[in-house]
C-alpha cells in the first residue's frame, strides 16, 4: 500500500500538527478545542502527534447552533442575535470549553466554508478564531478567506490555527 | 494545485462520508459523535458531506480519561475500574454524548491505536464502538485490528464506524 492509502489526513497538514504538538509539550499547554466549521479535524490533527495525549485533552464538535448551545453553552439568544460566525460566539465557546475541561488552553473556530453564505447571510470564508488561556482574556480573531473553494477555505483555516497555536506554545516555552 | 493539495481528507474516505451523510439524511438520522482514538476524524468527514448539518449536530473528543470524565460525564470509578477501553465506557459515551445533544443517535469510538498498549494495557488494534438511539439500548461492538500500524487501525476504525452508520441509517429508510 502507498503512504496515501493508509493516511488519513494529508502528510504536510499531519506535519504542521505534529510540530504543534511537539512545541506544545515542551510548553507543557495542554488544549481543549472548540471547532464548528471545522469539524473536528483541529483535534484529529493533533491527535496524530506523538505523545499528543500529553498536551491533547479533547475537543467539541458544535456543528449546528443548537449543538453551540447544548455542548459549550453558548447563549441560544446571542446566536438569535447574531448568528454563528459572530467574535462573541467564538469567546463564549473557548470559554464554554473551558469549563468542561482541566485542559489550561482553549482554541475555538467559527466560520462559514462555503460555497454558499450561511443562513443569516455571512459570506464564504469568513472565520472567527479564539484563543483563551484558563483565567485569561479571549482573543479573537477574525479572517477571511475570500474567493477560494470550501476545500481551501477549511485548509486555510487549519492551518491558520496550528500556526497560531503553535505560536502561543512558543511564546511560553 | 492538485486534488490533494487542497484536500485536508484523504478522497476515497471523504467519499464514504459523502455516502454516509446522503443515507442519514434520507433516514432522517441526526448524528452525535463521541470519539477518543479516532480523536473527532468522524465527525470531521461527516461534516464534508452536502449539507452535513441536516444529520451533523456535532460530536466530542474525549481523548484523555479526564475529558471523559468533564465533557461527558463518564464515571471516573468505572474508568480507574476499567480503563479507557471497555465496553462498558463505550456505553457511557453514547449515553453522555446523548444527554449534551439533540441528535437522536450517538456513536462513540474508544480504542488503542497502537503502537504500545495503552496505559492500563490494552493492546494496539482493540476498540469498542457504540451506537445508541435516543431513548433506545446501547449496543456495543469489540473490534480488533491486530498487527497493523496505528495509521492503519486509525483507517480501518473510521471505516468500520462509517459503514455500521451507513447500515444504521438505511434499516430505517
Amino acid at each position: 500500500m502507498t503512504e496515501n492509502a493508509t493516511c488519513c489526513i494529508d502528510p504536510p497538514l499531519r506535519e504542521l500538527a505534529s510540530r504543534v504538538v511537539r512545541d506544545l509539550r515542551r510548553a507543557k499547554l495542554s488544549v481543549v478545542t472548540a471547532e464548528s466549521c471545522t469539524g473536528g479535524l483541529v483535534a484529529a490533527l493533533l491527535s496524530h502527534g506523538e505523545q499528543a495525549s500529553d498536551c491533547l485533552h479533547g475537543g467539541f464538535v458544535a456543528y449546528t447552533k443548537a449543538q453551540k448551545t447544548a455542548a459549550l453553552g453558548v447563549d441560544a439568544e446571542l446566536l438569535k442575535q447574531y448568528g454563528a460566525v459572530h467574535a462573541l460566539i467564538a469567546a463564549q465557546m473557548v470559554a464554554g470549553a473551558l469549563e468542561r475541561s482541566d485542559a489550561t488552553f482553549a482554541v475555538s473556530v467559527t466560520g462559514v466554508l462555503g460555497p454558499d453564505a450561511d443562513e443569516d447571510g455571512n459570506p464564504p470564508g469568513l472565520v472567527f478564531v479564539g484563543f483563551c488561556q484558563r483565567g485569561g482574556e479571549a482573543e479573537i480573531i477574525r479572517r477571511t478567506f475570500n474567493g477560494k473553494p470550501p476545500d481551501e477555505v477549511r485548509r486555510a483555516v487549519i492551518v491558520d490555527v496550528l500556526t497560531r497555536l503553535q505560536q502561543k506554545a512558543l511564546e511560553r516555552v
